[in-house]
């Protein structure tokens, strides 16, 4: 296969796409969890059930303090009392943190409010109950018990035979696919989903490219698929959407279609190169997961430590 | 048994009992990540084969934005875009937050390099290396991959047939036995341990002792215990220790016990309740538990939500 | 005089009175400024002209960093990096600090923004252009060239000879009349205007009443005599308003009457204890005073140094 | 003239002219106000008789919330509560703001406490008295009471008939003496100079140059005619020190010669533009100048809204 821009949406076709997989009122019309409701403790007994070594590998990159063009509004980390000048006795160290999960540096979890379409969130709560105190719906704390399931990579630039997906190339559901027979996997409901693109944002440097201006991802066709699998939650090492999207007027289709219409809450900015070559060295791409957003009532989204256990 | 205040200890046994838990050097010179080394993999394997229903129970508390005696400064979270006035095409929300996670209303997990022993930390590592841009050793991040084991909770109330421990009521190696034996289970190397008090901050309103004034806890005589039987975290719906400590000379010995001597980490202020009643009705007091502090370079601790699998 | 708790005033009465003061439209009906438009070049070179000895006098409290019963959600100052290790060199030290001035703590001021009388804030703007992005009328940075002007400090303890006022005591404008006349001033048009209660945090220690339960101040019945002297900001050692209130349904309004009505700013929680006892050695209670709010666009008020000149 | 790239200064005549400038002990071994002790009442009762018009203008530029090249750890504002949703009787609003003012961004003023030199701070302190709690010595709220004074903007694009400054253009003692001749001004004891390059950050989008790859300001060599004209504070619209500076091993020799040695505070990023306008205009190039630090306890630099009048 070869490297594909991603191919034009109408605005016409987009608003089809979305009213095709919305899940709006699946689950009831006060229903605030979405695709979290298709991970049930059987999917997650299953899960554990996957770990056979105890091997774990993190997919969160450190919280990204240094700024730079993908992150122009960094993390940060400051000392309120150290050891210096400390001899005798007890004494202790505390610091602060500031984070803004959103963007394209922070590995965070993004909640359903996070994101509107048409004055809209996710099964039909108005863009106004996100308010300027927090949101009333569809906050991160849906999810405040965890997110546990099985968890499924899928590696699109080994499918490919190159280190890392090109500037803008877009994934479709041939690719995954053509991923998931390679690798031997099927995704099913209840899974939790990684696409990797191969992105390195450490080794880009000076000449990192901001996202915008080019980041490989999933394009919106590839929505329908989500949605028929049963995805419960969808994480990239990008953002998942493919940038530029092709799409008409929306930069961010794929937000908007699991976000919004599907309740799939997003992982975005993973670190997924030590869980490639984890799964590669072990020929095996599927592993418990463990997502754990911090409890932030009213909250937009979390900066998450995911752990995949084999 | 009875409400036990905190027994007396001089600052010569303290020494002593230091010195004779200390695992400094036990896993080399250049060791930071203390007893996280107890873990194995095949422990962890072990831990996900406890899992058997799937059912998962969070140990954290909500974020703590409202102050109180023991919330002196609030975790603060605030808005940098809603949905207010949205109403058209796609729109997102963000946010951000602010932590300092020490204290007695966090839960959160201390790094080795938070507390300082005349002048030293975990390893004999000097206490200015905790520097005021962050610390060069033991930061929290030693944990960046997760900490991953079986969790074992032992219920003092429940074994005292109370629903919460007293002020300042200190908890002994006698107690921890017998709610073992109650429990049937027994805490093994690598295990994560919780230890209940039935605090109830959410409970206590306006009365709500600070925690310095009165909470129960773990009398500094239990340290040794701990080190034999090889815990790799202490847990606590406290802050494990016993307030007050009993101490000459040192508020908080169990912390200079576990951080500085033992190279155990803490999590502290976990919400417990939850969990002892999911023990409780499955009558069975272990699981798999995986907590992933966030990924804070230099970081003296992170927010954490430990998950406990069934 | 004697202690005086707040006589009552009806909702209705209040509506009364807010109809009374409302400024709307006097500065046109895109104004944001308020009585700030009172203080002309000719009233600044007046006040300039009132300077003959040069001495300075800051009116603000430190940034208050302790929690306490007024600050619930203290300002946070952490290190970004500092001298320690440093040898050789250039080397330099940073920090941050983060500030939320509103409340009974913080030394600021506020905008016109801030407070919103039955959806509306000054000039009739809607509640709802202080959006969750940050205020789109009557930002703090309308003030943004400074506020400069004739300060009069009208000390009412001083009046009526005693160290400080009681809780939830209210003043009158025949305190004010009374104190002018003793103190031989009268207070006019484009004025700053500042309201000593002899409110002492720092000196109340474990006794600070929370300000809610009873804080010395203005009665809502001062507010036309503020309007008719056209102050153009009020500004006190507590929030202007006496607590309680009296008010029926409004627990601040002298808040309502100045930030809505009348467009008038309100300088909170100044520290009035050197001005008075400044003024009082010289026997003089007006000074050049220089108010300079930090440039916050879509800002809600600003921690502020205010500086008088005598 | 024309545009000078800064001469070479070697190591060794740095640190000549560093001794050479040093006020180290002149206001005893105690002090931390460094030539602030320049200014006296006379000197402020001077600058308020320069007072003719009333005319108002301020040299900071709003709080910089946009990242950039120059900007790459911004101020953050955030909301706490807004106006959505506000129809009925009392309502409020607030935000926080997060400032780390150090930069090329913030208009800010440098606490004496910010830069060592060889370990040590201005009057001998060890740099190690700026600790990961904060300064001990020579922290920002040295000035709490203020900084005013009569001061004088020596306007240097304007002296050679350009808008603005080159990269790395330098300004020496001639260039400041031949301003003040064509301005008909002379830098007195206890003046705030500052000094225009021209820089104009706004202007620049996208091709705005990183301060360090090439700002106007001051060469080193200006430094003893500030210690001899007894400069009580120094700004400018850039950070005064010219880079590249020229000066061996010491990027930011201006930085060391003034905060270290002389203890003259620094006044960096202020907005010129609209000042250098208004003094144009009036043929005047000296006024009142109020600079008010925010009093942060053992901070190392406050924003600032400094006020010049006319």
């Amino acid at each position: 296969m070869t490297t594909k821009q991603a191919g034009a949406t109408s605005a016409a076709e987009f608003q089809a796409l979305f009213d095709s997989v919305k899940n709006w009122g699946r689950w009831g019309p006060d229903d605030q969890r979405g695709a979290l409701n298709l991970i049930t403790n059987a999917k997650r007994a299953q899960a554990a059930a996957l770990v056979k070594e105890g091997h774990i590998v993190s997919t969160a990159h450190p919280l990204p303090v240094m700024p730079g063009p993908n992150n122009p509004a960094p993390v940060r980390r400051a000392v309120l009392a150290g050891g210096d000048g400390i001899s005798d006795g007890f004494a202790s160290a505390a610091d602060l943190t500031i984070v803004a999960p959103h963007g394209f540096a922070v590995s965070h979890l993004d909640a359903l409010c996070h994101v509107f379409w048409n004055g809209q969130m996710y099964n039909g709560y108005p863009a106004g109950d996100m308010t300027s105190r927090g949101a009333e719906k569809n906050a991160i704390d849906v999810a405040r018990e965890g997110i546990v399931s099985r968890g499924v990579l899928l590696d699109i630039p080994r499918l490919l035979g190159r280190p890392y997906l090109d500037k803008g190339e877009a994934i479709t559901v041939e690719d995954l696919e053509a991923a998931e027979a390679r690798q031997g996997v099927r995704v099913e409901e209840g899974d939790i989903l990684l696409v990797r693109t191969g992105r390195r944002p450490r080794e880009q440097g000076e000449g990192e490219t901001l996202l915008f201006q080019g980041g490989a991802g999933l394009h919106v066709s590839t929505m329908p698929w989500i949605k028929e699998r049963g995805v419960a939650v969808l994480g990239c090492d990008g953002i998942s959407d493919v940038m530029p999207s092709g799409c008409e007027g929306n930069a961010l289709p794929v937000h908007v279609a699991t976000l919004v219409a599907m309740g799939v809450h997003l992982l975005d900015n993973q670190s997924l190169e030590p869980l490639a070559d984890a799964c590669a060295e072990r020929n095996r791409w599927t592993f418990q997961y463990v997502v754990a957003p911090l409890v932030i009532e009213k909250g937009t989204g979390s900066a998450v430590n995911p752990i995949a256990v084999f």
